[in-house]
């Protein structure tokens, strides 16, 4: 695999990267976020994804709030250095409204 | 899961949304890719991935060249509806550099 060598990534012209989040134990991909150089960077550092809020326009490091923080197990990058795969550790639902991934229903939208 | 509403989605400012391709079988992420409201509207229709090149600014049909097209098993959106999964059953690699994921070294790299 590719290994993330941050130096070389092509951020947009936000300044930004799509990063995605992918559970190493399950596979299954939890959200997907973006970055900026120094998020990436403290995310290294911390050992857990670190974000940057288009809405909010801040960092935003990713269970702050909730708990739900994502663990680094293994970084990733593409072969046009301008995505960022993350193999992680979840320590709870990646999703804000409570669903393991994202790309889930919430339970009371069943209803 | 989340299933695919293109009405509903929010492209940026440049009428783009990120698509990750993720193999349904064997779970791997294979790439990130964009696509604008008139190629994922293809791309039902097809049967088959086609992304907007922001390189080359043009409708791009993946496989097209190669014959590896992504084939499209399931689409899902997530909770902000301005990502797309897609799980695919993909005809061959997906990189163009040969590898089966655009997350892979090329086998030329490691000599």
């Amino acid at each position: 695999m590719r290994a993330l060598e941050i130096s070389s990534l092509k951020f947009d012209e936000q300044g930004l990267i799509p990063v995605v989040a992918q559970d190493s134990k399950t596979n299954r991909v939890l959200m997907l976020a973006y970055a900026n150089r120094a998020t990436l960077e403290e995310s290294l550092t911390l050992g857990k994804l670190v974000f940057y809020s288009r809405s909010r326009k801040e960092r935003w490091l990713k269970g702050e709030t909730s708990g739900n923080f994502l663990q680094i197990v293994e970084l990733f990058q593409d072969c046009d250095a301008d995505t960022v795969l993350v193999k992680v550790n979840p320590l709870g639902p990646a999703c804000h409204n409570g669903t393991t991934t994202c790309f889930e229903e919430r339970d009371d939208a069943r209803n």
